[in-house]
């Protein structure tokens, strides 16, 4: 597919002392298919300056609010005006801009979670259902080629009909009562009116959860949690766990927790079926183990050639050169602007590139967090997930 | 402490085809305290002359049955009489030949799980407490001297108060129907006459449960259980999930199974406090990783001179040497003998001797699964843990 | 320091079927201060158009070669006219551009090998030290953060005076005669006309000399070295290994492969001195283990608060992201963009920012590639390494 | 085999202090075919005494010299006297108790390397050929189960004709001069009089090129040898590195130290050859990693069902329930004991029972020894390695 023109984009939030912000522009830029063009960094105008000039764009096209962004860049010529809008905010300052960028006409990628809370997700599955334009929700983690490679595995048969699924996000950054210490991630991911009613199972649950779903092709049937609130003053849970049966009644233990003390960030999922069994960790990010009974386990590498398409379409070099958590989230980009490029040409994308995550795992991932809450109070062991779309 | 005799030892189970007889006697005859003198092999005459063969033990002390051992040893010098009993036969056999061994004056070795059920335990643990002799019950994995590292670290507040408890023992071994195939130890391992009537909870979910309280030095005080029976035609549980809640409201999850299929026997702890954490696994034994904020990890290594005295007195390595599954029990009987020695020369053993699984764990064990079991058919969410001694 | 305008960069060489043009690009582009504007990517007019094309780049700078590339840019007012070139050909077409690049007023990003041969690099050091603008070798694996907090560590002192350093740079991807089954790669790698006149050792060799005094800070002084064509057929050496003496007399071991079968590119070192050592390999290249006597080892990690400076500055994620070789990578194009923008502003640069390899390390290479080669015909074991600047 | 007694034990050495004396009595004791009976554990008759009476031997069997064990135990019925003298003497007291012990009769198990000097090697070699006792020589880690499997794995051609042969075996333990603190073991180790002329090349050095011998099934046929003395005021070599070439032109690189701060004792083998490579540590010493081209690598497991013979022979618990170093030495005695039995009762033993080490391995190891000297100070590249036997 020959392309003849960079996309533009322009991204909402992402100023000083954003994490994610930096993120997504170094993914967005990483493959040369994204150029950042514009920007409403920040609700102060100041600061909105400012990173705009930190990240030297043109002045004329860094904005005071996501509004004027989107206004004034529809006044502008299309071949200059921006084709995606990136969306860094906290999760409060999710819906909004969305619904807009899409009215208006703008791609737009959104960090996770998809909104403050479900009803939100709903309304905005109707906005992107009715829209021509592409939606992307950045679930990094299943944009790392082993994962799926252990996707394609699973679907494939290689290790049969799943019985057991193990996912964990184990971090400890929020050992202490750092919200109190002048840390603006700790401060607006503890606050319920900005990161939404759940903290930990918001914030990494979801992702656990939204792992567990896309490696196993299964949907989660019913849940039994037990959350805390492990650092006394804090308003919202920070550790937790999660019993859960599928679909096809395989077993499953979702664990996350922020308060682990010492420990960083190494989500790990373990997936086992009546043929073998597959094993992945962040930490070892280019490797996907596979077990076999009364065989050698097998150590699938990134970057070989015996992987399968949809894992060989999200790596860019050959094994050994180990590719990242910045990798994985352009694999989403990448792949996001592959399908931009197939629907301006009114081509089919491959279908390794619609591998992204989108609408649906957003709803999910909100259904999932008030069905956690609403577990973790409830008396009774189960609680059916039952999520409409 | 100078020694001036090997204590001997009779054996109860053991014969062909036993798995755990033979780790029992390679354990107990490794560092030169325990001869084994006598056994009673197998309930088949046959097989029990036939193993004592294989053994080279004298004939006329191999015997017909427990019970002709007993009275037949009892008949003997003292010099010459076995001084410990050593019971290895299947669940179902373990109330019987331990309340008779200690009646008649032995120290006795119990495998674990204690009994068949709760009852036998507590009736069990009466007969130990009005008895002079010792008695022990091989929870392995206490053996090890990084758990023992372990377990004096939390008790010294190094990680400070505990929030978190991670326990995990995956196998796959029982991934298909092997008890339908003429393998000996599935076939009794998932019969609930023989094994107790919990499955994958009594034979390796106990060990779990056992490691939790012994490293955290806390009791488990309610739980929320998940059991299944993924291979149909099986009788009994073969995988699990139990939240838990201990005595200080820290959380735990233990998860267990024999139907991970690919998977060896990798028992896993991971425990959190308010000031660090703490991380083994059984397949790189003689680690113990300290987790810390804001500082690098410590790898604390079996042999090396900064370990513990409750780790130093259960090692005979150097570092780099490593130790492993024998050695880990090596260690309960070591220190076992050690009591005994002590007991029989009117002193005061090591607290560090002192430190092996005795009838306390037993009961909490046999507890543990009948409280599971409970948890399982409950639609409630949690039971409460409740063991009286 | 604020920037104003993103630095432009024209590339010569990566056309269609070059591994390290793409890398170059992505680890240009990553940071969003530097963009590809123009490139001659091929001697081949027609590939160097294609690979413009799908770089959607302005065809009226998408060259046919790199003279005309100079030239034109050169007519080109200097805001639009690229600052940087990036130079990615085989190493027989690495003089030539650089000197004119130079020469013409650009500055240069080569990668290594430095040139063909000493005796161009030589020259080239000339033309560099005359030169007002800033040249840059990517000796990529200096730019991996835990490697420049290695080498800090050591230069403040922490393991105490070196004594030992082992540096290992294994790949099997020549186990077989690629070369004759149409893998430009190989082809060109195996070529002596084109790689130059010493295969693994041009290649990977000086990657892994580079690491070792880079780490250390000392220089090799001597050294023994015996090198294989392992594969009848091949034109040069595919596999080797060298003894070194450094200048304080410390002793190093460097071997370098192309032949160990089935391995992918686990460059590792590891360094001791009188207090303790340091140990990275690039499997797992966000960790740094330090050594201690009668201490337990510690895991340093990239992304964590107690780096130094040097690993600081080379970051972009927190902990538990993982980076790899792409970032390393883009670290060495930030440094040196860091670099021009602060001599562009008449500023003294961060001296973490000066950080990057040049022409000593290129020299160095290229002497270190002529010596291995006289040693290894040589019938004495050792062989001084002089190199002169 | 059926078996009809314990085979008795005297050990020469492993008084008080020692640590390979104690090594060799539980490796010997776990299997329960060998029992220690007697002891000549030190030249100190008082410090024998204390040994035999901490082992709980019959004073009336624990002399004050080898002669006196030998004499005495030859005057005892047979069925009493000890089979089989264990000498664990520092190096200068090896040729004569096992130039003796064979002499009168006894079956002899000797602690590496086998004497002080080639000379005294040659000598025995010819005591041990004209014997009708057997003799082996414990070069532990040829014990491993995975080495066995490589061994194996390696003669059945699975990785092809070998290329390349990676030993290592790097130590810590002297990294300060502790053999001027009171430290018996660092005492003699670095004593030319008591070790032999090579420290560390005669203490591991031998022990990584015994491993390399046996695994490759390769001699080695010149060597290029760079030893050094690290700490000021110590008497002999504490590291070094090796060129090595082998019979069929395969490369190899040995490397052995005893000052490489902070590490433990991790013996490391890597063998490659033109179909795949294996990979195997002491860190990790129950898993052996084969690589293929184009295929994941796999990880062979100790413990289960898919091993050659040679592997299957020597181990005694199921995948997954790590055995160690002690096991492996343990496997020697085993080996050893079961080809005693099979001698006795006139039937050939085990083509997987005969797989220890003995006087070949103890010769090579000499010459090695010797050869590695002449090459240290010789100021030509190669020294060829003839060993005459």
């Amino acid at each position: 597919m020959t392309i003849h023109k960079k996309l533009k984009m322009g991204m909402v939030g992402g100023g000083p002392g954003s994490f994610i912000g930096a993120i997504h522009r170094s993914a967005s830029q990483m493959d040369g298919l994204i150029e950042l063009c514009a920007g409403a960094f920040s609700s102060s105008p100041e600061k909105s300056r400012q990173s705009g000039e930190e990240l030297m764009l043109d002045p004329s096209r860094v904005y005071s609010s996501y509004d004027e962004m989107f206004e004034k860049e529809l006044a502008l010529p299309e071949s200059e005006r921006i084709d995606i809008v990136s969306i860094v905010t906290p999760n409060n300052v999710h819906f909004d801009p969305t619904k807009k960028a899409l009215e208006k006409g703008f791609h737009v990628v959104l960090d996770k979670p998809m909104t403050l809370n479900y009803e939100e997700a709903m309304e905005l599955h109707q906005i992107i259902k009715s829209s021509d334009k592409l939606f992307c929700l950045t679930h990094t983690y299943t944009g790392y080629p082993m994962i799926k490679q252990a996707k394609q595995m699973v679907a494939d048969g290689a290790i049969g009909e799943i019985r057991k699924v193990y996912v964990e996000y184990p971090q400890g950054w929020l050992w202490k009562l750092l919200e109190h210490e002048d840390n603006k991630q700790a401060e607006w991911r503890t606050d319920p009116l900005r990161n939404g009613k759940a903290g930990c199972f918001g914030d990494i649950g979801t992702h656990a959860f939204n792992l567990a779903e896309y490696v196993s092709g299964l949907k989660v049937a019913k849940i039994c949690a037990d959350l805390s609130i492990k650092i006394p003053g804090r308003m919202i849970d920070d550790d937790g766990a999660i019993l859960m049966r599928f679909e096809n009644d395989a077993s499953g233990i979702l664990t996350a927790s922020q308060v682990d003390t010492g420990v960083e960030n190494n989500l790990k999922i373990r997936i086992y079926g009546d043929k073998g069994g597959l094993e992945w960790q962040q930490e070892d990010c280019n490797s996907l183990i596979a077990r076999w009974p009364n065989q050698p386990s097998q150590i699938f590498r990134a970057g070989t050639g015996y992987l399968t398409a949809l894992a060989n379409e999200n790596i860019r070099t050959p094994a050994g050169h180990p590719e990242g958590y910045m990798e994985a989230f352009a694999n989403i980009y990448r792949n996001f602007a592959r399908c931009i490029y197939a629907l301006e040409k009114g081509e089919e994308p491959k279908p390794e590139w619609k591998d992204f995550p989108g609408a649906e795992d957003g709803i999910r991932g909100m259904a999932f967090i008030d069905h956690v809450l609403a577990s973790n109070v409830s008396e009774m062991k189960w609680t059916p997930l039952v999520v409409k779309y």
